[in-house]
């Protein structure tokens, strides 16, 4: 127990349990990168403040580069007995250069830097979910260009409503994927406050140099509070609702390529590097990686939860309860970014049928909107009364069995006498998206348009 | 049910238990102010393109203002039956103004008219607790100004741990409520898009003009996919989480303030006017809003939960589950409001009592770090080292059970034989604040200057 | 103030805030009939002991009568400054019998008050949902006797597996709700102990007797020890994760239906009584209420989670925190009433389209299962032999694009040269779910067995 | 690919991030002795119905002995293109024995395994936490039957408010533990039943005998409808609802030991075994295995608040998003097992001050309630008005800041002219306790009854 950095005043050490229960090492071991690269900066800026001396932070930079070597190599050996990640590097550090490593922690403390590390860590995978963001609104994208006239049935509570094509549709998952990622960059921009020098809670009589610090590690400048320093898991808390947000965007389309691969709806076919089988049943097709991405949208708001309910009435400053900061965030990041890949790959590897669905866009009455608005703009009714015609015009059709574009001008001029040949031209699914031109409608030229600014705007990165 | 209006094809009408189910306008009521404010804005776009006449929509603009004065005066029947909000406003003005009544409804649906009402709604409520959040900032701010060298125990794990002083512990929730503000700012801006137009989900064949339409309504820009339009409740869940991290700021204090009003504590002293007693033992005063405040976070996340799940996995475009976005919303964001203002009361009615919070600030061995850092500075001993003595201080004095500051010299120098008698001006609690210098560090001179910048900038609003 | 039963001691009332946060009487009303019942309960046992005289105790009897009758009747008026339904009662009772009313609160707090009224409130709600289930599981149950042979496809990653009956499918949510049954029998059970007499938290000093208020309110035993009496909400979480559970089955249910009505599957026709139209598109027939019990499942998770994070850390005994118990279990428990009610509406409401159930069941290869069974049991082919055989089969036939059933016999033994003609018999659907004769397997005769089964039982209540 | 089992008809194999999210080896492997115990007797009923050569069966077992030998001793490598624990097993045993391994799965499913696997190692687990539940509750009586007549303050909103003692608190929490295991008790007697048999969803035509298996493995009968065999994950939610209800019965122990283990409260220690230092602070004791435990409730919600929106609209049968009940449960069934013994260990452990806690138990006015009573029992005040005297009382007393018992009975008679001498007997603490002989109540002889009633019933097992 000798080398437990706080034991110097305690006759015995901990019970078995309490190791079991306290120790960190085997999660926290994930942010050595960041635990480094923090006292790099931290030991340079005591150099330069004369806090330490120039030869003291040489041998420690000296010795802390080799640290990182050797668990870059993977022979470094992490101890559960050390605790966490800052007393590893540092005890391996005391092995190889002695004295000089006991100066590292002049200044700091394990609160303000476990607060640093996590927030670098967050902030790189902040930046590596942001890619795989914008690869998948580029598959989105790409696809929606190809298909920017391929009609299939809009939806409104999974009946058919209204043609839309199947561009337009990829296209709303590019708009969402658009505001998941303006919340990583409002969210990254947030947590870009540096809390190292906050100390253990109250700032420290040193004279060191925050903003040196900040600025060496990307910080855009040191958070104004040191309580607040220690205390504060807001960006782990912005990061998991920013990700449970992306999960449940991931989740809808999931749920529509399932859908989409039933026999019934028939509108896609994944291939076999995206289907799995049956140990019983050898015909299978199984969208096994699109039930996943929908049922690991739970875990991730889980992992929120978790989070929410841990700060809850947490008094300031730093309680062990914070601890519980890092496994669920780790694995609920590492989920969202399987899932936008496995998205990715399914998206780019899917087929659509576009016959099978242009067969359903027209089936279910789906151009009866167009029928109304014709009566409203032609006819001039009001919208409402054109509502009630049409109603009564579908129920003909449904009472027959046929399709509206079936009915004969007398059947529908039984309903409403003013209605004329001309009718006949709204009633077909590829008139009915060519003239959905209003902004954001589902017409060709309007989704071909919206595609090629999304990808522009991605090739910019 | 011949007010239905969409009842045009249905031969029965529905069951008691469905319209029970269904009827959505038992809540969404709260959204009468919106709901009118954009069918005034859509009404002067269809007079402003032609799609409807200037007499027709003046004769609109006219009823809608009149059923906005009866729902103002409080004599306006929403009817059940009548479903939602929209429809009580369209029948009540169709009862007003008759067949011109009808025509308002052209190029749009319930979909894109709830979700631009909802916009609204939830914009202006961002506004309002922005205002409440400013308020509480306010309030701690001022009380921080006046407290800035009042000095209290700093708690790491509930545990002495650092002086600090009350102004700056009071400033760390500043900090909080500052990012706050800044998720809301965020929320807002990203939500500032108007689906007004989309109509049902694929656009509309109408030459509507959506960018008039959404700067009337003081949106940024329309919204781009009108399939994303009508499905996106994103405003709500960023709503929620950003109000769900704030609730749970609140939680801390008001933790803080139920512990600080124990008599063991006994930092501070809330008035009969934030007291309750008890029915049974009279001598009570009980801290119950503070207690209600940490209560009620868990109501937050549970409506950000609920909101999570209910989205998750749902297929294009709008479904119903969708009509469940609502109450949880409201009861939530009020909640928040309610907290804010019971905090704000608190913030600004406790009294702190300073003798009892500086006596506990010298206890528990509370200046052992200065100690340590002075045989850093002075003795130039590592860190680490510098811990370990002070550590054996600590078990000598509390095996005396005396402060640190009561050891004799020579007592210390038996632990440590280069200590001097300078290092006794390190350890009471006065010296230890002032020492703690750094940025964002304890010092009351810091906390002053923090303290008067967020007056300052609260002062511009 | 002077009506204020807690005031003695407080010089000035309390804020408005104050107020607005601490008054539940908006909700807890809602408790008036258990609250008057504990009362009555409580007043009996104060006379039979001889705490109070029976005088005073038939005075005070006769008094809550008349406040009974009052509410009742609806011209009660509860007012917020008496804060709590407690109040309230006694407050009326004192204005109607004077100081005797003032002996009623003897040996009792509002803390050991309020858990008994909530646990009584529980209890009976628990008995109706436990009634509302039992519907459900009897229209399912009938339905499925009606519907024991009718073919459909059983789905596993929603893609067609192997041919099952619409009776089968409907018997697994009768077992579900079955599950949910014996969880409310088995919370039921678990809360019915009396918290009456633990007054404050700590017992009391009078003699009271416990066992007989317990079995006047139908308890089986009073709590055992005091402090737990009025901290204690298990009742509430266990309650609310039963409800989440059978929430959660309805919403599986919902899902089912939901897809079944797209003119995509097929499957079932809900009637105009449960189905509704759009404002925009005339052809519509949605399935509301399908997809708000599908929603509304969100809605109670979220109501469990918010209880337990409330419950979170709480120290012993009563924290205001409690208080906040009521709405979100209220809300919950009420919207899984609507959802059962809504849901056993459909049930009987909804037609399925036998035809098209049983065209789906034999396409996609769905009695593969059955020619490997057949090759394993009749040519003694190990299982995962017959799969892959089975496997080159149906891509055969897939890739003729016929099903399993018209490959020609020299097609089949080009795969596997064992194959005989008898083969083709387990090619059927209708012979595919006879054959499942195993226990709990799909065959029509083990269905009906079931069916009826449950419907014997359930005639029993 | 040759070795994946359901291959027969894919042409390609699957993309390696398909792989990647599809495998579950990783953490299913935990299923492995259950999986084996499953094919035993899956095995042997295949025997004993004559479906498999009785030689074929004995080649099986003894090969499985073997696999299960091999993994036991930790040499067995799973294969992540094996994917699953199911599969790693069939292949090893298909190495090691040939042919007969291919008939194991006959007339069984992975989806019958894994639902039977998952069963059995819930049950498991619950039979596990159990006993360390009955652990906690053992240490927990033991120190209250010691403390029986220990007088602490009892608290409501965390304001002192009648004395109790220190075994009475403990007991509640005997309590709480006790209603724990009654939920484990009823969780398993439901999933206490077979699911095997089932296979994929239907059922099968091989005469099984699904009663063999059940008793063979434990069960108390099959499960009565196959699709909901597989579909159903009711027991894991079950069980997550129960730990988290116990880990919130936890965190609020551990909330109590986090406050009373500061100077300010001070009644209890914490030896060094279960006390952490501080890196920077070389004088902190911190009570971090409590914290922890806090924390970890939130980690055990968030698992449940998972599992519930994975199953939410979920059609029938299996999904492989159900593969996603694993990992989270995992977790939180093993997080709390480690805090049931982090927290027997701390019980045991932990000092309390008896005379800190008796003198906090006079502060505060705490035996006001006991003046009220007397008031009631001796002058037959009615109690509201009582309790005004009372609360005058302490007004007066703290006024003059003193304690109730240090008010001359001149001073009282001042406020209540019949206050006698005899009232100074129920003002101490001692004799406060002593009189709270209610069921339930905190009277030491109380107390120690009910200590001894859980210890013997404990002693049972």
């Amino acid at each position: 127990m000798s080398n437990r950095m706080w034991g110097g005043r305690f006759a015995t050490g901990p019970d078995a349990i309490m190791e079991e229960i306290n120790a960190s090492i085997d999660f926290d071991r994930k942010l050595w990168r960041q635990d480094i690269r923090g006292s790099l900066a931290h030991a340079a800026m005591l150099a330069e403040t004369g806090i330490l001396t120039r030869d003291d932070v040489a041998t420690i930079t000296a010795g802390l580069r080799q640290v990182e070597s050797e668990i870059e190599s993977g022979t470094f050996t992490f101890s559960r007995a050390l605790e966490d990640v800052h007393m590893n590097v540092e005890s391996n550090l005391k092995d190889r250069i002695g004295l000089a490593a006991g100066r590292l922690h002049t200044a700091r403390s394990r609160n303000d830097q476990v607060a640093t590390d996590m927030r670098l860590w967050v902030r790189d995978t902040l930046d590596e979910l942001d890619g795989q963001m914008a690869d998948l609104q580029r598959a989105l994208a790409e696809k929606a260009e190809s298909h920017a006239g391929s009609v299939m049935p809009g939806f409104t509570h999974l009946q058919s409503a209204q043609p839309v094509t199947f561009g337009h549709h990829l296209l709303a998952y590019v708009e969402m994927l658009g505001r998941d990622r303006s919340r990583v960059r409002d969210a990254r921009a947030r947590l870009n406050e540096c809390p190292l020098g906050a100390a253990a809670l109250a700032g420290t009589s040193f004279p060191i140099d925050r903003h040196m610090t900040a600025k060496a590690l990307g910080f855009d400048r040191p958070t104004a509070n040191s309580l607040d320093s220690v205390s504060d898991r807001d960006f782990v808390l912005e990061t998991l609702s920013t990700a449970s947000i992306c999960a449940m965007h991931l989740s809808r389309l999931a749920e529509e390529i399932v859908l989409w691969a039933t026999p019934q709806f028939g509108f896609v076919r994944l291939s076999d590097a995206f289907s799995t089988g049956s140990s019983i049943m050898p015909q299978k097709r199984n969208p096994d990686a699109a039930e996943l991405v929908r049922g690991k949208a739970g875990r991730v708001f889980g992992a929120l939860q978790a989070m929410l309910t841990l700060m809850k009435g947490l008094p300031l400053s730093y309680s062990k309860d914070m601890q519980e900061d890092k496994e669920g965030t780790f694995d609920a990041l590492q989920t969202l970014s399987l899932c936008l890949a496995a998205m990715t790959g399914m998206v780019r590897d899917m087929q659509p049928d576009l016959k099978a669905m242009k067969k359903a866009a027209g089936a279910g009455y789906a151009t009866a909107t167009d029928l109304a608005d014709w009566l409203v703009r032609v006819l001039k009714m009001p919208f409402r009364d054109a509502h009630h015609v049409t109603g009564r015009l579908v129920a003909l059709a449904s009472e027959k069995k046929v399709g509206l574009e079936k009915l004969s001008l007398a059947e529908m001029q039984g309903v409403e006498p003013q209605i004329t040949e001309a009718v006949f031209a709204v009633l077909g699914v590829d008139q009915s998206v060519k003239s959905r031109v209003s902004y954001g409608g589902t017409a060709p030229a309007n989704v071909r348009k919206q595609a090629r600014r999304w990808l522009k705007q991605l090739a910019k990165g």
